[in-house]
């Protein structure tokens, strides 16, 4: 299965290969656009698509996300990165700038129950998931078959709470040396220390399967049960240390009736949660995600 | 505009006069619908539309809605319902037999905001509430041009702290005086006391600009646009006196982006209010609603 | 009723005053953006919302929305507009600038059902639907007492297959002495001339009752509950001479089910008009619309 | 994997073994109700859930779906039936009696587009489908590694144009020798003969890739996308000679914009595809389906 899965990669960095993208937040003013737009046109470079917001009634904040094809990108890649550096001090900007081709390299937590991550690889096989998926790792064996199968390294870390710190030392070590950019938790049931979470900013996805802020915490389908709500959903968020309150970045709901009892509710909060995890990682990878305080812009 | 309301009741009323309604709960066991639906053949009654649920699993429970057209029954609706005392004795059902063509009488509470009530207005005159709405209560005076036109009194109570057993007083000669049998909270931005609640038990109906249990309590969209959700939702429920946790009816939610501030989604929530309220009511009119507990089932 | 509504517009004005948006359909190349946000930089206009996108695999067009606020506008609209020209005609653009607190003049054209006219009265009346209604325009008299009671004008045109000439004849008067900018078909069930249609190229909205292109033509609730759907839905669109052909602004779908015979689908159909309709509509008149070909772009 | 899976089946045929399922169909008239529950009665059957459902004002059809338990029903099943079939012939009912335990035998089509059926096998794998898969049959051989990791028998069966017949006799052979209950074309691009799908009727389960009917027939993504639709939809329908024109079992659709080119479109499309065959194939297992004429009711 993985040589197809390598040949879509090929092609997509190919027909992206002079691909850009920009990514930015500033305080809003007069001149941004003309500035950003005048410094890619000096390198021939043309706009494919572009989306601009700016919360000019509340904090001021400008928003952008630009992606660009530029013919001599390939050779320029750092002199752009660098030249660019004036303007983003002169509007005090934070901003990132990518290339689609350098396709981001992810890494999934597992625990038991398998639906996300399945959802995933399938994705990611059918050539909707632009992403080299280097590593996974579970607390579990459940997960093996399924991820060697796609010749994906498979790693078990047992996990307690008594081990916490010696398991997330071996799991940082391994995300270094498979030099991980984003971390996906598919349904992974264990709690991460303030140390992992804040060595990876804006950089791990979990998939909560509430509709949060309803039914915060554990269990939330027997709490939806009890509580006899109607629609029940799935929430996707970047992980914080505020637990269940990081930004979010996808949510979905689905209809429920009084023959859906807790096992009922599970089945088919499985198929929101596949879909708002396997939408958000993708936004994710298209670096369509601006993250501003505890909310997130998706362009 | 009345005219043509009155003319489709009594359109309605014609159609429907042999039309009865059973809604049943009970402990299940074999032998209930054998039961009824023999009763129901000595009657040569026709069974138009049934649904039937047991929660064998758990409290063991049986729900059923039976709807069914009887030649005789303008003659024999009395003697049906005692007829019916003895297998609901047998089964120690809680029940009601109710007759679609003895529309319900409703009242609506209101306060400044209209939405919810013009759409109650305009769904009655487009013949989809089939109820007699006798009655408008409001602290304000913003509804009593929209009532009026429809030729519905309109009564003015204002309303604060100080005076709430005053008001409550005035309104329930109201409502007895009217004899409604539905009270609808369309926005009506007033805490109701214990003892009205208890009054009219699984009879009041409230609109919740919110996806309960989330943001239960006041300033829901405030709430919902700080915590950076992607949908928003309202939820309709019957009232008990644990505020915004009774028997939920229906829910619904929509779409918000970056781009919806605060008032951007009180409008985008306006139209989820006005659905969600408009099939509440439309479902309660029609007998399909059983609450079991702080559940209800909707058939 | 109207008072309020004055209000709102009146504060909406003010409140834009200083606002204008630009809309461009170009052959793509690099340096439009440059251009375009240099030339309103050097009137010291901030860019409050712009979204952009380019079919560069297909046709090669260009298409932007630019939202700006430009404190010295009211003074120099004109002015902008004409120096506009020399980028325009640079980049072969079909374009407009509009001024949003210039409120666009609105008519309705409606029959005999009026549940999509409510809907954009009440719109409207909430403050949902910044524009003014300045004439109503019927077939029938159905429509009167509810537009009357907005103070609007209601003008009733009997209209036959063998008048229709001098039906659209009255009606090119009174929407040239009304000076509309926009015309709603709201369930008008009149086919226009040629001649009526292309004298107002893309300023003719029409709601359709079904998912287009399902069901093109007469009776297309009929015929989804003969066909057996599980969904029905309505679509929006600009009215050209190919019926049920122009292009599509909006659609929407809703659940049916076997309970639902032809009467219940209208019943829900009509809900979904009505949302339709008024998003469409709103769009429009915030001048969210690219017209391209067959297709509109919204952004 | 197949060793969870069948641990699964095994469970639920030990839980559901007293289970029984009737799905009727017959002309309207007093009683029916009555005589059934009564016969069930009479085995002391519980009833679990029922619906019912009576087309009175068209074709006078009574549907009705009970499911219900019976102690003594591993034993009894012949006789049941049997004895059922009095009063099945005095209300002159189409119907049948099926036992959830007996789960069905099922083959699944496909050519070499594979997502239908990823979702199928994991739905299977996760407990959401119970069946057995008893065969894959295939014009090509890309879902060969996937199907035999499941250690389901695959076959490939190259198909054109001119050995249409043979394809046929040989698959007929192999469907007889499986002893197949329900054909399920996951996206399988041939089309059966005459005869083929006359020897299967309402056990041939397709998915179209559009909302039917607009888009009947051959890439109804390209027309989709030149039509300038707003929402994309998908049909699950039982085959039938009349192509795409089979009694619907499930729709459902999804947003697009205009940034969603035809691959974009494809893409969003399988999503659906795959959640509205996966539903089809769990109710036609549930046997919740009754077919009537050229529509379903599903209970």
């Amino acid at each position: 299965m993985t040589r197809d899965i390598d040949t879509q990669l090929q092609q997509y960095k190919i027909q992206r290969k002079n691909r850009g993208c920009l990514l930015i937040r500033c305080p809003d003013q007069p001149g941004i656009i003309a500035s950003i737009s005048r410094f890619l046109f000096q390198y021939n470079a043309n706009i494919i698509e572009s989306s601009q917001y700016s919360t000019n009634h509340e904090s001021g904040n400008f928003f952008i996300r630009i992606e660009f094809d530029c013919p001599s990108l390939p050779d320029q890649k750092e002199e752009i990165k660098t030249r660019f550096l004036g303007i983003a001090e002169k509007f005090s900007m934070e901003w990132k700038m990518t290339f689609p081709s350098d396709v981001k390299r992810m890494s999934i937590f597992v625990s038991k129950e398998l639906h996300c991550i399945r959802e995933l690889l399938f994705e990611w096989q059918s050539g909707d998931l632009m992403t080299d998926i280097v590593l996974v790792i579970s607390n579990h064996e459940d997960a093996r078959e399924l991820v060697e199968s796609f010749d994906i390294p498979f790693v078990h870390i047992p996990a307690s709470r008594e081990n916490r710190q010696d398991v997330e030392t071996h799991q940082m070590k391994l995300l270094e040396a498979y030099a991980v950019e984003l971390i996906v938790l598919a349904r992974y049931m264990q709690i991460l220390t303030p140390a992992f979470v804040e060595a990876n900013p804006n950089r791990i996805i979990n998939i909560h399967h509430s509709f949060l802020p309803a039914f915060v915490g554990a269990r939330p389908y027997d709490r939806a049960y009890q509580r006899g709500v109607k629609l029940i959903g799935a929430t996707s968020h970047y992980v914080t240390n505020d637990l269940d309150e990081g930004p979010i970045i996808e949510q979905d709901t689905m209809r429920v009736d009084h023959r859906d009892n807790i096992d009922g509710m599970k089945k088919i909060g499985r198929s929101i949660e596949r879909s708002v995890l396997a939408r958000s990682v993708k936004w994710h990878l298209e670096d369509r995600i601006i993250v501003d305080g505890n909310k997130t812009i998706v362009f």
